[in-house]
């Protein structure tokens, strides 16, 4: 049997300790973990969510696989801190949620792109953040986006699949464009909407009054824009271009609903909401389907 | 002791049916029960909603009070047809999400608006429809909006408050315009945002496809697009020019926030973040303290 490799998760969120977690758990990985913050890997190893907690990535001379769970504007600076690691590295990845700017700190901080590097995207995330938040189970069932690059080995694809898929997660492959298209539609807008639309309404509103009269569909629908407003920050100056082109198809079908309710035609609306209301039904028949799959 | 007041509940969806079996169950009054669908009625009967079920409104000679828990666009159709009741009516009031246009409808109706009349818009509501799903605790620590006019007498508007007051509600009182505005901001407007973005993905991508990639900030931000397209369409037609103001005041807003995107402007993104974080975080208190008060 061969031995267990090793894996290195720089940055132990709640993304980076849950699939720390899950690695260990799993017994896919002898799991070592480090963190900016000096007194959250001793808090993992008690926690159970790594096997080695290390204090100095210096003082690290081999490991099989390294997982860059930071902010996607540290991964530059990571990067030159484990240079000395890259030669004996079967695999680098990273769970940011955008692409392309990741493989552009790559590659500026190494001079090239390796080729055990797989960027990667975990569609998963809880409410709650940090080390004592982090569950093994967090992406069973759930999607794991790979974005396997021109100079990306089979190797390292082969890896990084296994060790998402033994944590439970579906591995799914496109094209970093494609991701960040898709994640500009599927959740970077919607985060940009609420955050907007609450922001009209608290500045509209004096002592924030009307939230008082807000009901449950106006609770869902905001929730999102109570999100960490830094990462926020950070997405958006990282994926404008794929954000504007979505944001400027959405703000074109917008004012065409403004028209129609301008002009009180209510064949449009009807046409729209009703479309609407399909792949909305459509999509609760996903989540539905997931959840069955995940009991 | 004064006898129990009769209210005609007449609509028996979730909120009509809701409404008379708390007043019943409160032993508030006697409540009769009519429906456009003659089945209903009878259903409501069977399960303790009403205590009398109403096939012909012609066949009533005398109530205290009627409740219209009609679309709003059939409250003109509906008055027409209990114009024998209102010499005797101590209360005409409703439960419609816009106000403006259900005031124009009882004054065409009417050919005057009746001194006995009290609108009002109770804030709740549930996932699910129809008489079956009806709860005695619906609008328990929920607002309940009236507008009072002009002309309703202080009797109709004490006897109202003391309904709903009994039902469990947070009576509050603003002017008609008021409340279109603020339902326009808090309900109208995140529902149209919703329609608007789902419908943008639905055509964007082929098969849907771009669906399997959405996580739960999407689930719960786009959950009021599977809302009912009639009524929906009713309330954009009803109340299109609340709905265009703070529409026009959110597209303003959305577009600088489309700029500091283009331009990278990471502080304008942060500040419009961290201001909306602050009024969600408020929200959500408010969202705890009613639940603290409901349990």
């Amino acid at each position: 049997m061969q031995a267990k490799p090793s894996v290195l998760v720089i940055g132990l969120g709640l993304i980076g300790a849950s699939f720390a977690k899950a690695l260990k758990q799993n017994e896919l990985a002898t799991v070592y973990g480090f963190d900016a913050d000096q007194t959250v890997p001793s808090k993992a190893l008690d926690c159970s969510v790594i096997d080695v907690a290390v204090s100095d990535l210096n003082e690290l001379s081999q490991i099989d696989a390294v997982v860059l769970a930071v902010p996607v504007m540290a991964v530059d600076a990571v990067c030159s801190e484990i240079n000395h690691l890259l030669p004996q590295l079967k695999l680098l990845t990273d769970v940011g949620s955008v692409k392309g700017a990741v493989v552009e700190a790559v590659e500026k901080a190494f001079g090239h792109l390796p080729s055990c590097f797989v960027p990667g995207h975990p569609i998963a995330g809880a409410e709650k953040s940090g080390v004592e938040a982090a569950r093994s189970d967090l992406f069973k069932n759930h999607m794991h986006i790979l974005t396997p690059l021109e100079h990306s080995s089979d190797d390292a694809v082969q890896m990084v699949t296994q060790l998402w898929q033994g944590c439970g997660a579906e591995v799914v492959t496109m094209s970093v464009d494609r991701h960040d298209e898709v994640l500009a539609a599927t959740s970077h807008l919607p985060h940009l909407l609420a955050y907007s639309l609450v922001d009209t309404l608290a500045r509209e509103s004096e002592n924030r009054e009307i939230f008082k009269y807000a009901a449950g569909g106006f609770r869902d629908f905001s929730r999102i824009a109570a999100s960490d407003p830094t990462m926020w920050h950070d997405i958006f100056l990282m994926n404008g271009d794929a954000t504007l082109k979505i944001l400027r198809r959405f703000q074109a079908d917008l004012h065409q609903l403004e028209v129609a309710i301008e002009h009180g035609d209510g064949d449009l609306l009807r046409t729209v909401f009703t479309r609407a209301k399909s792949a909305r039904d459509y999509f609760t028949e996903i989540l539905e389907e997931r959840k069955a799959r995940k009991v």
